[in-house]
């Protein structure tokens, strides 16, 4: 009897779609996604696939989009992520369909890219400390004036969010029977709509959950055999940026701990993925790899990227 | 044995989420949507479950905000309609959620909002002669310079593009395979995104894809037992908005035809959904019917909306 094939998840990062001093437009995006798509294509021959995606530049597009306009009504962020993974989404699956018919693959593959809302939890103590800076930068005097809490960053004062851990994945049941039926499944884009549980429906909250977070909790759920988290930089590394730096081809769960706490892994970066990595390991005890959009096939194959191991 | 349940395909207009008079906030769209999808959640007990879906309004307000905003690269209107697939889809999924969960519904229904695209001919005439406004309303001078096709409108001058034919659904295999496994599915928002085949892959296109026919298209391919359209009147009428306006209980393919010759459904609103209606019953035999959004249940049960007939 054929073995069942193994199921992969990559979550790509920002770059999948707009590289560095790019401004994003639709033809950039859709051209540099052919680099991680076009290996997943080859992959889905071996493996079932799901593909998640990040939406920074996107959402943050939308939101000054928004800010330009007093002609229509504002819409909250769970509503521009849900716009968001339409778009990307939809890049994606149309940037899918013709890798996988360059490979001669006309009849084979089901795929889905479906709207995905992750729970949060209301009391999640990110709320009372929104950190994350979402859309435009403002002057000092501007951003005074914003019906929402603002922080000074490098590029002037932006709105900030609260990231919240995600809880649980909405679709886990109906994205593990999709898989379970071999379809290639595009989900949980920008890291999901973020929801709170209100009695016994859900209500959409002004958050964005990390992605690579959301990733490993679905890669948890759904029971994902390998998780990939592909990104603009070939791996771990210590001392990143500094004349020191040191690429890792792998790291166990205690050098993580370690290396977070001697500063190597910056919240805003390296430091999601690292701990997404390492709780999908942990749990799981199967197979994480951080590694560059360029490596998703040698990543796979043990051969690039950096390897979570005991 | 237990009957196979018939399949329900639903397409709701405008008005399933911005009534007349309102600005269309977000708390309005979820207010609105109760009606229809609180009927539809009762439904799914009995039938399989499409939901389609307009997206005339939330398409305008992405392109006024993208006018309105320099700072941003321009997005065709194809990623316009696919970002409305997420925000409309995610708004219908998590009101179908609800509105299930106060059906006591807590275990059973699988459901997803998938992005759709619909392939159309790149030589439809439609193509030559682009006539459908999307968008704000300029002044005539701005109009003038405006990087696309713009026409004199009753509220002043819009951007015009081409309403091709839908030919085929991209994800019919899959929201068949769908349907088959009891999901309900959500899908073909806004009539699709349009793309063209060009040799093995597919490109998206500035246009819009009439959103009923683009759900009867859907209905044939995916063989659909009851197709209904929801919309703002409670059903076809002779002589609308005059005062010997008449509601039709049934209309045959023979009268419909001699109508629209006469004049009673204008290309902008009846017209479409009854030749959407009339495609879908001549082709499969089964049944049509154009209903009130307030009426879905009733006209399902045969006691409200125009039903097609022979």
């Amino acid at each position: 009897m054929k073995k069942n094939k193994q199921t992969l998840l990559v979550a790509l990062g920002g770059n999948a779609l707009i590289r560095k001093g790019q401004k994003g437009t639709v033809d950039e995006q859709f051209e540099n996604l052919k680099v991680p798509i076009g290996q997943i294509a080859r992959l889905s021959g071996k493996y079932k696939i799901i593909i998640t995606h990040g939406n920074g530049p996107q959402v943050g597009n939308l939101l000054l989009q928004q800010e330009s306009c007093d002609e229509v009504p504002k819409l909250p962020l769970e509503i521009l992520v849900a716009q968001t993974q339409g778009q990307i989404g939809y890049m994606i699956e149309s940037t899918l369909d013709a890798e996988l018919m360059k490979l001669g693959d006309d009849t084979g593959h089901y795929f889905v890219s479906l709207l995905s809302y992750v729970v949060v939890d209301k009391n999640d103590p990110a709320f009372l400390n929104p950190s994350k800076p979402v859309g435009p930068a403002f002057s000092k005097a501007k951003a005074a004036g914003r019906p929402y809490p603002t922080k000074k960053t490098a590029k002037g004062y932006r709105r900030v969010v609260a990231s919240p851990a995600p809880v649980t994945i909405v679709e886990k049941r109906e994205i593990k029977k999709l898989i379970d039926m071999n379809f290639i499944v595009i989900c949980c884009g920008g890291g999901g709509i973020p929801v709170i549980r209100e009695g016994r429906s859900f209500s959409g909250v002004d958050a964005v959950i990390d992605k690579d977070l959301a990733s490993a909790r679905l890669a948890l759920e759904v029971g994902v055999d390998i998780f990939l988290i592909a990104t603009d930089v070939k791996g771990v590394a210590l001392n990143y940026g500094t004349k020191n730096q040191e690429f890792l081809r792998s790291i166990t769960p205690q050098q993580a701990v370690r290396y977070t706490k001697d500063g190597h892994f910056p919240p805003g970066s390296m430091g999601p993925k690292v701990e997404a990595a390492m709780q999908f390991f942990q749990i799981s005890g199967k197979r994480a790899v951080i590694a560059s959009i360029e490596d998703i096939e040698r990543a796979v194959a043990g051969k690039a990227g950096t390897q979570i191991e005991d």
